[in-house]
């Protein structure tokens, strides 16, 4: 990061904070580790450049987060609408203005907005844009940003780049894990972040709720002769039965892709209105997103998902028959 | 690695193997990712210094690594004894001379041994030590010494480094996943090592004999009613019945660990003859070593084992309540 064509983007965004007094720092609906991580960091950098902050969600917030700097003063729109006068809005790791959701109804027209963000997809819809695409996260843009304003990273600050590091590339497993997000992670380690303790606190700890709807979710794991599709099944009061929260669904689907050999992984879900919905993966050689298209869904070549109608057993034998039909 | 404190065991290393001309390479039975990986980087630097060499393990090696350089070239002991004649040894990722297993039988009485290695236990048994307990794996010393040989990594032994890494860091989370740790994996990465392809393949993927055994020990899980102690079993033909290995039990007991709230979890595994071996993991506030010391056993204040005689439901409970006790 130190070419002058990649620092201008960064002098820009610095420009921006400088101009304004006052924030209100937003990210997308449901946020997820790198989400809530990027706004507690932007509060950091603004309290640093003596700026007053307004953090403010949608959505109710991870409580598995509240370790984070500032966690307890993100305000979430499900709880109380906050009283908040501001010059300028950042908006982070929100890849368009409605991924903002309810938030947007407390930004003023023509409120000046600074866009933050990795996603590809990213529409540019700030006043000022600072986006990433080769980024792994979002708080990797930030380590720069903080860098480039001359500020030394503290515990906190490090502890919240890590967390948004460590979730976004799946433990540093996922392909955008690159050397630049080691790096980073080597300084975050050397100021004093406990990498183990957060590994285990948010990749490895699962609630005994979880626990029971994965073994519930395992005790069903199906899979076709030639052992290349996998399927799971979780009914519309097992969550209930489990004492489970929706997000506790998340990762399950990959004890059937994680299978030796498997090429496609399915879980399903049956909704309350008796429907059912299907989230799909793929190892790399089938392309989910087209089949999850025959049912009216949508998505990427390796994940997916769609809705479909009628009973649980029939919905789930028209899905994998599909799927062969695309793996021949 | 720039002080020439440092320096000097590396000189010392790099002199031992100038000195000679061809090396038997071996590390310890039962080869773990950070043995082998250790092994063929060896092996690669050898070469690279126009020695020869030959590479012998104990024991069967592990089918996941065969992607490895040089994999192929490694003799097993349950195979084959080759015909070896060599000038000096290299030892491997062994904290003592008893680990090197049958191998020592090819050693001649007096033949030089270089003793490379990052266990802290490590009892100086080579005619040249390269011990250093700060390094996270023995391949991370193994950088150090093909940096300091002036030597440029291929991808083939980057790929070898990074596999030790993964392997002996669990996916850099454990506590061992120093800055040092990360800032080599960054350099692998930028030389091409797919980080991403080793992960899924050595810490995603699972057998379908595996998930079968995990089903079956998930389905079984049990905890006390404060839900501080969570336990398995797996019973003395269920290995047998899911087609599994001994080593795919490896990891199971962190299933019962990894709930929130637990501090001590536990695997019983009936054996052949009749009796109970447990493996203990705590949280951090139990001594698990010292509860296994009530039944013969030992181990770390983290992670030990011990045997129990009599039937399995009768052995489990026995433990479980040395467990509570120690936890009040």
């Amino acid at each position: 990061m130190n070419g002058q064509q990649e620092c201008k983007p960064l002098d820009e965004a610095l420009a921006f904070i400088k101009a304004n007094a006052s924030f209100l720092v937003v990210s997308h609906v449901q946020p997820d580790g790198d989400a809530i991580s990027s706004t507690v960091a932007v509060s950091w950098l603004l309290e640093r450049l003596g700026k007053n902050v307004v953090l403010v969600n949608e959505s109710e917030l991870p409580s598995r987060l509240q370790y984070l700097y500032r966690f307890d003063r993100i305000h979430s729109l499900k709880q109380q609408k906050p009283e908040a006068s501001f010059d300028a809005v950042i908006a982070v790791d929100c890849a368009d203005h409605r991924r903002i959701g309810e938030v947007a109804s407390m930004i003023p027209e023509g409120c000046p907005l600074l866009n933050i963000d990795h996603h590809p997809t990213n529409d540019g819809f700030g006043t000022v844009n600072l986006i990433r695409p080769d980024a792994a996260a979002t708080v990797e843009i930030l380590y720069d940003l903080i860098e480039r304003a001359g500020l030394e990273l503290d515990l906190d600050c490090a502890t919240a780049i890590y967390t948004g590091l460590l979730t976004d590339t799946g433990g540093f497993r996922y392909s955008n894990t690159s050397p630049r997000v080691m790096e980073i992670a080597a300084k975050l380690l050397a100021i004093g972040v406990s990498g183990s303790d957060l590994a285990d606190h948010l990749l490895e700890k699962m609630t005994v709720a979880k626990l029971k709807l994965l073994q519930m979710a395992l005790a069903r794991l199906a899979f076709s002769e030639d052992l290349k599709i996998g399927w799971l099944y979780i009914g519309k009061d097992d969550l209930k039965e489990c004492g489970a929260v929706p997000e506790d669904l998340e990762g399950i689907v990959n004890y059937a892709l994680n299978v030796d050999g498997v090429e496609v992984g399915i879980l399903f879900k049956e909704t309350a209105d008796g429907g059912v919905k299907a989230s799909l993966r793929s190892a790399g050689k089938a392309d989910v997103a087209q089949i999850a298209q025959v049912f009216g869904g949508g998505g990427h070549v390796r994940a997916s998902g769609c809705r479909l109608d009628g009973a649980l057993t029939e919905a789930m034998s028209r899905l994998v028959e599909e799927v062969r039909k695309a793996l021949v």
